[in-house]
């Protein structure tokens, strides 16, 4: 297992780590096959999106807060239930699919740590499996 | 393929599966990779989050029932189109890292089955993958 | 890596693409393990949902545009930043258990790839990794 750190500056962000996957896939010599992305918090998700036009993540970011608000008809004290909601809805798991030590993504696509509950210091974990 | 069985007591409820999920890795003695929980309903998924406090899954449950109301503007006749539609913003399957026989799961974290439709007997299956 | 092609015929659709899985693991002979679908889209995900009733399918598709309308609060100037928004929602990848070169779906499950900013031509990309 590996560890790929993070470290958020506000409440709510969505950090591009494509190119943390990328070295850590060929420092680790991995091949083809699957690499399990997994967000150990419950308050941060990975998702996959588009990363050429920031627009994207920030309308994602703002309407996600629109659908799921920080204050409203929750009784958990720590006043982060919408960052544990957005977390099961995004998910805390990815799966990429690994090609002669390539990630292989969409024209268009980045790997994005999701933090709802930021700033914080946040860790993510990789699992790879050979096809 | 293993299967995990689960009764469930109420129409949405999110039930802590960790406990089972530890067990059936030991009984297997699956070592270090992936593994894959997968919900054959759907009308069910399967989630991580906090479980230390009763109130986030109080707090994901009751939101997510406001976000997705139970009557709306459905067609499908057996009057559950609610549980369909959280059924895929949750996702039926998610993955796990496993490193020497144990579930490697973040402080807070516990693995839950969630039910949609119930009260009802479900069961969820796993699949195991070597790193 | 596989593929798998679709054309899309609407804005918003969900397409039955059990066939075309269950027809790739049969010509390359996957036996047991796990198989990744992923899309390299950024405008469109997958899920598992019910076949059964089409009317399932459209309630997800008609409470999803409710919930993530195609025109708000968006800065994005494609104007298709719901599409990114259900994508990451719903998520771009899905696990499947493969058994005996069966992919494993409940009773009444099938496997759909969900356009949210259609019509277009597009891929899905598979991965199988052995149990």
């Amino acid at each position: 297992m590996n560890t790929i750190q993070i470290n958020t500056g506000s409440r709510e962000e969505m950090v591009d780590i494509t190119d943390s996957v990328r070295r850590m896939i060929k420092e680790n010599d991995w091949q083809s096959g699957a690499l399990l992305l997994y967000c150990p918090h419950t308050t941060g998700a990975i998702t996959v999106n588009e990363g050429a036009d920031p627009d994207v993540v920030r309308d994602i970011t703002v309407n996600m807060r629109k659908l799921v608000p920080h204050h409203g008809d929750y009784k958990h004290l720590e006043g982060n239930s919408d960052a544990h909601i957005k977390t099961s809805m995004f998910g805390p798991d990815q799966m990429l699919i690994v090609e002669n030590s390539e990630v292989m993504l969409g024209t268009w696509q980045r790997i994005f740590f999701c933090e709802f509950d930021g700033p914080r210091n946040r860790k993510l974990w990789a699992q790879f499996m050979p096809s």
